[in-house]
């Protein structure tokens, strides 16, 4: 089992953006002129979703990632701020604007369609990782982009905790979403392997069994590989290559989806950051996950395990 | 013909927004993921638009409406600001977000799809009108819309008129786009009314001849009746009841129609302040409008006559 260290941070390497939810109750026809009556506005991006949530379950946390600066990026940090996320290490760019989505939710038919912009924003670079000092943190989180970059700093997290001691190891997890960005190098490398029902149906897996059990036996000797399956809840394996599985907790109205993945591993980082079995590391990823679903944003998802 | 008084200022009341434009290639199908290059982020609404427009061609300018504190609506007054158009009597309210569209501009069908919200935003009462020195203005310029209030505010401009000689009254025009907003007072009280190819269509006239023949009928008497029919370019009828048309001066390229209509009634309210002859100011209004529309967003549309 991982035993993460102390109180240092956990941190999440990735995308923040900004999303813009509109609310409607049929989507809309193309030329027409739509009123409703509000939007959302809110911090998106995978791992910045996600380290709300760690944040909101009692870890310390940090953000790590890139901004434009201006009015919108000023709005995404306060609102990780609010979260009780440190975001003084983000990499501030001028003479750019910060990526943002445009978020359609029907709430007749469940979906969510998405117009994301990066507006050119340069991304996370090794340079401006190893400006980190790492011994900060107890846990590292990296989204599956950039990976170009990441896989470099991974490697660079491995090369730190080749020279500590077991207990004074960096966590490393790595989520796998979008195939298209190749977020192979976490398979070798990573102590837990978030694999995402996309990319796992893009590797032919039928079912989360399926997907847990197949990378389990590439990942690396003593990785935790854990996958979600929406409605079919979840399932993992850990260093003793048991399966577990637990079923999805269904709100009694599903009201956005939007980042419910994102917050699945942001409970789950925190569950294991408890060094809870992962019988119920995971059974905690799906109840926390489930009530976001039926609320709309990320507040109020701190709930007993 | 009309003769504003010297350099005092135009006003512009109703709505200011933010516009989100995403510029996209095709209409996004339902429940995917869309990647876009970049969004756009400017002021929006009719009111807004247009007196953007109105400073840009060297009139002194103010707007007139309401926003809620905030990021959004400090983006959306800087915009103003730098386009020279004076904020100060805009009526902030606390507790509320600002409006703003989501807009889908597909360059493939040069469809544009919009999505607005004004969360709940307080409109401008009377009693803020109430707080404005008239003396400041040559012209007040009402966007049609929030009608119980803004006829209020044309009868108190009118009022004020009663007790001033010719050449120290406030010309006021209206905009009548929506008929859903029933800006039906204009027609018996503006000096200019600016008709909507949408308003006259629903009010059955089919070409803008007809619509400004049709409401020149009913408009007060010495007043001006101006109607802009996209593509098929404009027609106006002032006190002297002869018919006008120009036509429209179409971009190489048609690129952003969104706010054409606005950029239009910006332009005749600019060209009218000038005392062109009505044949003129139409072919004005048509040239500038013509202009946008091979653009995005609403800057550097400063053209000679």
């Amino acid at each position: 089992m991982l035993q993460p260290r102390g109180d240092r941070k956990v941190l999440c390497a990735g995308l923040i953006c900004l999303d813009i939810l509109s609310v409607v109750d049929h989507y809309p026809v193309e030329d027409t002129d739509n009123r409703i009556e509000r939007q959302i506005w809110q911090k998106g991006g995978n791992c910045a979703n996600s380290a709300a949530v760690v944040a909101q379950l009692g870890e310390q946390t940090a953000y790590f990632g890139t901004l434009a600066t201006g009015r919108a990026a000023d709005m995404v940090l306060d609102e990780m701020r609010e979260f009780g996320v440190d975001v003084d290490q983000v990499v501030m760019h001028d003479g750019y604007a910060s990526p943002s989505s445009t978020i359609i939710i029907n709430t007749s038919t469940g979906t969510r369609t998405i117009i994301h912009a990066d507006n050119n924003l340069p991304e996370l670079t090794l340079s401006d990782f190893h400006k980190l000092d790492l011994d900060q943190y107890k846990w590292i989180h990296f989204e599956g982009r950039n990976m170009t970059e990441v896989a470099k700093m991974v490697d660079a997290v491995q090369e730190y905790n080749r020279s500590r001691s077991m207990e004074d190891r960096v966590i490393i997890s790595g989520e796998c979403e979008k195939a298209k960005y190749h977020p192979e190098h976490f398979i070798s490398t990573v102590d837990v392997m978030f694999v995402a029902k996309e990319y796992a149906q893009h590797h032919g897996f039928p079912t989360a069994q399926a997907a847990v059990e197949g990378f389990h036996r590439r990942v690396k000797k003593g990785a935790t590989v854990v996958c979600a399956w929406g409605e079919l809840g979840a399932d993992a394996m850990g260093p003793d290559g048991v399966h577990h599985h637990a079923d999805a907790f269904s709100p009694d109205q599903v009201v956005d989806t939007l980042g419910a993945g994102d917050t699945f591993n942001g409970a789950i980082i925190a569950a294991m950051c408890r060094s809870l079995p992962l019988e119920e590391v995971l059974k905690f990823g799906c109840k926390v996950a489930g009530r976001k679903c039926g609320q709309f944003g990320y507040r109020g998802l701190t709930i007993g395990e």
